[in-house]
């Protein structure tokens, strides 16, 4: 089994899907597309992917694109360990716990909705900073509520991380880029400490990325 | 088994869940939440939904949030007619499809992203409807670079519908919300003409919902 990765080392969704493969031991060939540059947009990538986003998955050249699709392959492809719990309930509130970063709170931060807001509605970097930080903050909130109704134990679903851990982890990664303090969010916050204690989760932080790192930030 | 859906006649997400519903058909109450009010963060329903959204899915008691999350759980409590394929590979595209409205598109255009944009980016009706289209074109113009490498036959993934036609039609209301023209992706108006034939979709379209009617648009 081959298995390839476009991605970027700044994309929370390839984030997610680094995490996936690592958990599961699947070891891959990440190729970076620029997003911050615009290269999801250019010809040969729009080949690869239509939507032009990142990440784009490969597994012995079938293309799977959209991180929670891949996931969710991933338990498909090599069952354990599980990134989705067994049971019915169970499964169906880690989806809507991955969701809530990956459906709602991210989608209005990416580069090209940053770009809009600039080019368009002529936003200043400080109008598109406290956008970033709002609706960032509103993801946060939300685990934070449902975290106190359900606290982790360790993790959101039990025992083990599932794609809730990965996306909640994701939504703190946000937080990081964006100087975003999570004192308001113990819940939150200490799940993701328990997170990125895992060499899965903290390998795969955009500041452990080689293209990160080459660029001496 | 009692179901009820805390929706509301024009959430996008909710008429998935309605189609969903209609196609498994699985009889439940709709509870209308009016987020066009804010009724979504009113202390009853935060209690019900702590994302704040809708549409929540309620069974036997058990609580679901989140679209795609609910129409996953349904196709574990009643598999058949199936609302993802069983092959891993086309469920995975079936779920990749329906992310690019459900994860895409629509989060981009909900009313409290708008509210924002002319709350506090100070944009004015022009510039939000601008908006709006902007986004519901993309989704539209995604959908159908994706139907022109795999054409529908005769839905998305082949004889049955499935989440990918539900969250493609939704993108197709709101076309029809935002006074879009298909004309320039007609493989996804072929498609959205094939499901909205069935009653399981005409009957979730929100012009047919009774709080709708009862406004006398």
């Amino acid at each position: 089994m081959t298995i390839q990765l476009y991605g970027f080392w700044r994309s929370n969704a390839a984030f997610r899907v680094r995490v996936a493969l690592a958990l599961k031991k699947l070891s891959f060939e990440e190729i970076e597309i620029d997003i911050l540059s615009g290269r999801q947009f250019d010809a040969e990538y729009a080949e690869v992917n239509a939507e032009h986003v990142v990440p784009t998955f490969v597994h012995d050249g079938h293309r799977i694109f959209q991180s929670l699709a891949i996931m969710e392959y991933l338990d498909d492809l090599q069952p354990e360990p599980r990134l989705l719990p067994a049971d019915a309930k169970e499964r169906a509130y880690a989806r809507s716990l991955a969701l809530v970063s990956a459906a709602d709170a991210h989608p209005l931060v990416i580069p090209r909705v940053r770009k809009y807001l600039g080019e368009v509605l002529s936003a200043d970097a400080a109008a598109i900073d406290a956008w970033v930080r709002h609706w960032t903050v509103e993801g946060l909130a939300t685990y934070e509520r449902l975290l106190s109704r359900r606290p982790a134990d360790p993790f959101a679903l039990g025992t083990a991380p599932t794609i809730a851990d990965i996306c909640i982890a994701g939504q703190i990664v946000l937080a990081e880029l964006h100087g975003l303090d999570l004192a308001a969010f113990p819940g939150v916050a200490a799940l993701g400490k328990r997170c990125f204690e895992l060499p899965a989760f903290a390998n795969a932080h955009p500041f452990r990325q080689p293209h990160y790192l080459a660029k001496k930030h």
